[in-house]
């Protein structure tokens, strides 16, 4: 299969360039780096720095892989590479990632809205009038939905109504402009794909955690750059990181916040169901990546558990929520979709987290325990 | 009341601009004139032009009336005139309103989507960061809610899934770009107002026909530049042009869509029963701004009956649809809560159309045919 991945150098945009090039799909690889940009911009470093994206292709054994440095918000660049491979399928990871980011100020939260719905406006437009039949695939995220009073589908909800009835994009509401820009482009793709009867796959993914696309792997070459800072640092990732430089982990507010999680090789199996079962034409697919739901203090107590049994001894620290969102609140999302589909969750056991931490402590000279505090709040 | 009109020079703008300097308001009026330079630059002219805007200001009777020429998309420029202003209400009409300029190509729809998300996020965010208890009055579009299968409610739904209840957004799934940059908007002030606690008004609003924003007005400057051409002409006031220069009137399709619709007397009367009853903080308050509900080949009749009565022949022709969207369809929208508030309707009689049309008749000489018929399809 011809498959375009725009973001190719991003956290989940490496690895799965990687997984893919051993299915032997030819592959071009798109990214102009805007994230590793920004970081410099703003004085955060990941723990693991990349060789040039050309030197790592190199190592991959598929030959068939290309990478062009092109800006996917730019059209004119954007739809000539298109045009030129004509892909099958596009995964699109090409979007800022960061809910504190884009809520760090007025140039910030519109650089984050028109960055990824240029992207995914150009993409959808580049299918439609030249190549309708390919198949997109979109990452989407839980956190568009928010947290509703009632259980969270996946990406659909039948209504009843005064007698009668009507199937509804499930209503979204996020609690950052990041997550509100996410809601457009699921807004913009549900108006393409209805009316130019395109195909699109919609992955509303959870909080990823991990470094690794596949257990077997140990060449750091093949790892993506890892961020634990206050802006594109997850939660889990910035726990362990936490855990192995001796400070506290720090739960934002009650730490009652509960969200759906996934291990980053789960989130590359994913996608290569989501590639062998191609949306309908006409049908905007959305299913809900993530495969365990916790709460953020149990996060932080099973980080606790699990490095006791490697002599980390991790503390555990509460401050005041730098976010404006729901502390308690009702949580029941559906996830059975990839299941049926043929996922087997790899679960957060203490194995994993110890794997991560054995990881970040070869690395832990370059941690920067200054950038870990959040500085962006709203 | 401190009170900024963006976009004053528009269709709505101006009608609003002028009924309220009648009231002893303080009015900053802000345009850009993307329209009209839009409106140029595609070869297509209004049936009115009017003089310029600060030689019609100094008609008005109110002397506390002031325009500036600002682009609303600009951060820099708009926010120093918000905040040397520092209004009591925002009424934001700074947005590019045609479904068929949307969708004329890749330019014209990314235009869209970026000047009227940038210009709400503007707005919100000096709202948000200069002055919080600001009352914001937003023009969406009954075209935000599609033609769903269930009754449309005013803006929000309450939904029982599964033994609990949520109260959302009514599901909003439109049939153009514009229309889907007016959904964004309405997804990013939805956002600000829950977080923030700001009060944003959003009048959802049908196709509006008429000249007048009150029937007492006869000087034309006192008018809006009247368009009636394929990109910014709506139904109706393009019929009526059709029927006074003695050509059929295009009926769209099958001409079964049903769509609610509103008198140019009624937008300006809603206008200011929403500065009257500001959303109270953290709310963001919805209605349906429409009076009647027609089926286009309905609104072709009415013409044709009423124009009978000043000797005008009306012939009614059918043509392809260029637009996408569906010609058979269930329609039923509420409209109660202006009519709660006090709006009585000035509805679609034949006297009003015969107005229309003794208008149009008067500039007969400058109805240009050929830029009515549809050239932009989707």
């Amino acid at each position: 299969m011809k498959i375009m991945i725009l973001g190719a150098n991003g956290y989940l945009g490496w690895p799965t360039s990687v997984e893919l090039s051993s299915k032997n799909h030819k592959l071009l690889l798109i990214d102009n780096f805007t994230k590793k940009n920004i970081l410099k911009e703003y004085n955060r470093q990941p723990l693991l720095i990349n060789k040039s994206m050309n030197s790592r292709i190199k190592l991959l054994e598929n030959k068939n892989i290309n990478f062009k440095n092109i800006d996917c918000s730019n059209y004119t660049g954007f739809s000539r590479a298109f045009k030129s491979f004509m892909p099958d399928a596009v995964i699109h990871y090409a979007e800022l990632p960061s809910a504190p980011y884009s809520m760090f100020g007025h140039k910030e939260g519109w650089r984050t809205l028109e960055n990824n719905l240029k992207s995914t406006f150009n993409l959808i437009t580049c299918i439609k009038d030249f190549n309708p039949n390919c198949h997109m695939i979109k990452l989407g995220t839980m956190g568009e939905y928010g947290t509703p009073n009632i259980d969270i589908e996946e990406g659909w909800i039948d209504v009843a109504h005064n007698k009668r009835k009507q199937k509804f994009l499930y209503p979204r509401q996020a609690s950052s402009l990041y997550h509100t820009s996410k809601i457009m482009d699921t807004d913009l793709l549900w108006f393409y794909v209805r009316l130019y009867n395109l195909r699109v796959t919609d992955l509303m993914q959870g909080p990823v955690y991990g470094i690794k696309s596949n257990n077997k792997i140990s060449n750091e070459n093949f790892f993506p750059e890892f961020s634990y800072d206050d802006l594109f640092g997850t939660v889990l990732n910035r726990f362990i990181v936490q855990a192995v430089a001796g400070i506290p982990l720090t739960v934002y507010g009650s730490g009652n916040q509960v969200r759906g999680y996934i291990n980053l090789i789960d989130t590359v199996k994913c996608i290569n169901i989501a590639l062998k079962n191609p949306a309908k034409k006409g049908s905007l697919e959305i299913y809900n990546q993530f495969t365990e739901q916790f709460s953020v203090n149990e996060l932080a107590a099973k980080v606790k558990k699990a490095l006791k049994k490697v002599d980390i001894d991790v503390m555990i620290k509460k401050i005041r929520n730098p976010r404006i969102e729901a502390e308690k609140h009702y949580y029941n999302a559906s996830n059975q979709k990839m299941k049926k589909l043929g996922l087997k969750p790899s679960l957060l056991t203490d194995e994993v987290i110890i794997d991560i931490a054995m990881f970040i402590k070869k690395h832990i000279k370059r941690i920067n325990k200054k950038i870990i505090q959040p500085k962006s709040g709203w």
